[in-house]
């Protein structure tokens, strides 16, 4: 019985992280869809949305299940109410791919992206994309200080995001408001998703230490 | 032991009420500060932010305790995960509550929406108020019935958020990408604090019936 509850702990682990990673993809086919206005990717990711959410339930259904048939204690029990959390975190940032390549899609076949704002959006998502993949790779090996360290990570994302305002606002912007608009939201969507990525790292400390790191902000 | 132990569940729903009320007040101050440029109620809701997040401390700290040593099963288990989802809602509810007055603020003396989207915002805010309240209302009662009705209300910020872009999108617009840029995240931060009390409402049903609503999107 203890066998089969352990193995059921790892595979919630192991969905973990393979959840994440398919969160990354999402991330990656969504910027494609962005930047190369590719109308597949964006298709992609919106039909592929409804696989991350049946992940996200059959991790809470587990979790619950295990939470009420073992009354599990101490790291068990923190495992647990982080693995909630961390598929919750997870749900949204595949809403969030969603939301890049909806505005890629409304676009096309147009870019939505300027030129003149092509390098911070690419550097942005790929800020993004390697935040979660770090995440994932926290998550697997339960590695604390990588979590700590991906907080100051989060500080890149905020240096493009008043970059890209700077650019937006400047008065030799000359593709007008709908544009603006677009990428102001694209921008707070990448940053929700680097968020959400510093969020899960947060939960892993949380798990392994039983303390929540503190706050830099 | 087990009155203790009620106590401290019932202990924990007049606290997810009481956050719920706070909360309401501050998406309340947040808009005064943005319609009205008031400087006082916009520091107000920045500073009482921190109060949010140490009330959800609280109930997570409580929540898990009572996870660790009660081990509840059925309904008083559905009850604490609730718990631990609501507290997220209302703390991430209270961060877009801050965007809101941050906005606000950064346009002070000047107000940030120009008249033309005066009222479109006032409808979105008090959109947003009154599902928070209703929401609170939901969380006392454990009201599934309004809890379900809750999704629809969703609808009229949708509508309200779709009639902005018109405005900010016609021809006629003649405030620049400044204030269109602002609008466009104010809208962006409204809609989510009502997607929060949605999220809040199904999280009760789940409480009450065991089962997650189906999904009116």
């Amino acid at each position: 019985m203890r066998d089969l509850y352990n193995d059921q702990l790892e595979a919630i682990i192991a969905n973990l992280v393979s959840m994440t990673h398919t969160v990354r993809a999402a991330v990656e086919q969504a910027t494609s869809a962005l930047l190369e206005a590719d109308a597949d990717a964006a298709e992609t990711v919106i039909a592929g949305d409804k696989a991350i959410d049946e992940a996200r339930e059959r991790v809470e259904e587990t979790s619950f299940e295990l939470l009420a048939t073992q009354q599990p204690v101490a790291g068990d029990l923190r495992m647990l109410i982080a693995a909630l959390r961390i598929v919750a975190d997870l749900e949204r940032m595949g809403d969030l791919a969603v939301h890049v390549a909806k505005i890629a899609r409304m676009r096309m076949p147009d870019r939505a992206v300027p030129p003149a704002l092509r390098p911070t959006i690419a550097n942005m998502a790929e800020t993004a994309e390697r935040m979660v993949a770090e995440t994932a790779r926290i998550i697997a090996d339960r590695d604390v200080d990588a979590a700590l360290a991906l907080e100051a990570e989060d500080e890149e994302m905020d240096r493009l995001r008043r970059s890209m305002f700077r650019i937006l606002l400047d008065e030799d912007w000359e593709y007008g408001v709908e544009p603006a608009i677009d990428l102001a939201l694209l921008g707070r969507y990448y940053e929700r998703i680097a968020d959400h990525a510093v969020s899960m790292a947060r939960r892993v400390v949380y798990l392994v230490t039983g303390q929540n790191p503190p706050h830099y902000e």
